[in-house]
């Protein structure tokens, strides 16, 4: 079946399932969609436009009807794609995807936004297991490339590649489930270091994250972190990297902090923000860094991201 | 006095005394070199050409003479501003800077670049302390924004933000000092975990760097990492985040992995990164990695950086 015939479903329509509509619409896939608050269907056709005027300024200048439909039955009869971005409750998702398994055809396919629960928990109560996988995206979804993705069947994980390609991410695949994926694990174990930072008085909130825009932030977003050890070991590059100065990386992580997020430390960050924010709302700045976001993926250059 | 008239000293000519050669003549100051090294001195104008190159492509053109003196003696009389690139280890370094303290006017500033020690250990030796400060750039670091910024002097260190801000660099200051200050800090709590997910079979070196550049990395060079949260927790902001997901957040940090640099792991990273680097020479991806900085460097418009 070719890809490009699909209609899109979509199930739970917040902010993640209305980049996901924008995303496949702007794409030439035709989308239905369906969420059971009146919340998220009211704010979802303006949530699609607005993401869909920022795909434009990318090239991505598809129209494909975007259309609410009724309830989840008319989701599953329709579409051979289905996205579900329920919110990350186990008990909530098993029980909805094991709903949408039972309206589908045999060959549609359910991919899971979760961005923190296994596979193989989501997957316990479903009777074709191998149609389903997690494809995690990274917020704001219409924006960032990369698509974190666990499929247990190798077809399925092909074309899922594929599917992902087609809408204009990245796909990047586990070889086997983890707590946070790679993404959010990396996210994690840095934002523990930069809440030590602050909790120990060496900078405050907004020095933390001016260091890590102008330093390695901005080198990552360019060259990936095994990749900067490579180019730092010089010529001999990471196997060089790794005899001399790997004791010396071994002594920093014995280093580095093991914070707690106590109303102390909480309170130091929410303070450090609010400097750091400078009186900016939240939407502003969204807005700042959706546009510096967009100027930046019209370079398409990262070193290790072919 | 006016630091535009300074003629600015370097102690230490390789890859990272040409970078800060090349930065302060392009800013307009004229620079005496020294390096105790035959190689080191060979390389060295070749160097700061290239680097020069790069910097006018950023718009600073200046072009100061840049000349390599006989002696550490010439560099002291000459220079109020000293910038020390020494090899980094504890006992050379501060015999190196004692002898350039004292061959140097009472009124001389002197910054080391080091990246691994202390301020404490390093002016240990030293008559006037509160003249010398660290100035930690971040490789390349003529095309990297972040210089970190260690005094124990506040005059000293706004002195010191002032002449890093000529040199087109974003100062960051430390409130107390710290190993690896704060960039590396958080470059070495992610890649311990980058280590951990190529380590435990999660994912492949070149699917991790794809994953950050493509992710975290690209979204770290527009806003900082407690940014993002406070931009994750929607309209409540990081109150609203820390209050509702800080429990999951420590749960995550807890399932972070602890990984040692044995033989096998070294492999796997060896291993990864040819396949990653797939036929590209150490040059070629550094030329790679500058051509995508100075691109994005060109925009001068992330979120966190004001």
């Amino acid at each position: 079946m070719a890809e490009e015939q699909l209609t899109v479903g979509i199930i739970g329509c917040g902010l993640i399932g209305a980049s996901w509509a924008a995303l496949a619409a702007s794409a030439g896939y035709p989308v239905h969609a369906w969420d059971p608050e009146p919340h998220a269907r009211k704010h979802f056709p303006a949530r699609v436009a607005a993401a869909q005027a920022q795909l434009s300024e990318l090239g991505m200048t598809g129209k494909a009807d975007v259309i609410l439909v009724d309830g989840l039955q008319d989701v599953a009869r329709d579409c051979r794609w289905i996205q579900e971005n329920a919110p990350e409750r186990l008990e909530l998702k098993t029980a909805l995807l094991a709903e949408i398994e039972a309206a589908a055809s045999a060959e549609t396919i359910i991919a899971s936004s979760t961005s923190s629960l296994l596979w193989s928990d989501l997957a316990s109560k479903l009777s074709r297991p191998a149609h389903f996988l997690l494809a995690h995206p990274f917020n704001p979804p219409h924006l960032m490339p990369l698509v974190e993705i666990y499929a247990s069947n190798a077809g399925i994980r092909d074309r899922a590649i594929d599917f992902y390609t087609r809408l204009g991410r990245v796909p990047v695949c586990l070889k086997r489930e983890a707590q946070g994926h790679i993404a959010n694990r990396l996210a994690s174990a840095l934002w523990r270091e930069a809440v030590n930072i602050v909790a120990e008085g060496i900078a405050d909130v907004a020095d933390v994250d001016r260091a890590l825009v102008n330093g390695p932030g901005l080198r990552w977003s360019v060259i990936g972190a095994h990749m900067a050890y490579h180019l730092g070991g010089g010529a001999g590059g990471i196997a060089h990297y790794l005899q001399h100065l790997g004791p010396s990386q071994e002594r920093r992580w014995a280093d580095l902090g093991t914070p707690k997020l106590t109303p102390e430390v909480c309170q130091l960050l929410t303070n450090g923000i609010a400097v750091e924010a400078a009186g900016r709302s939240i939407g502003q700045l969204e807005q700042e860094r959706d546009a510096a976001l967009i100027a930046r993926l019209k370079l398409r250059n990262p070193v290790s991201a072919s």
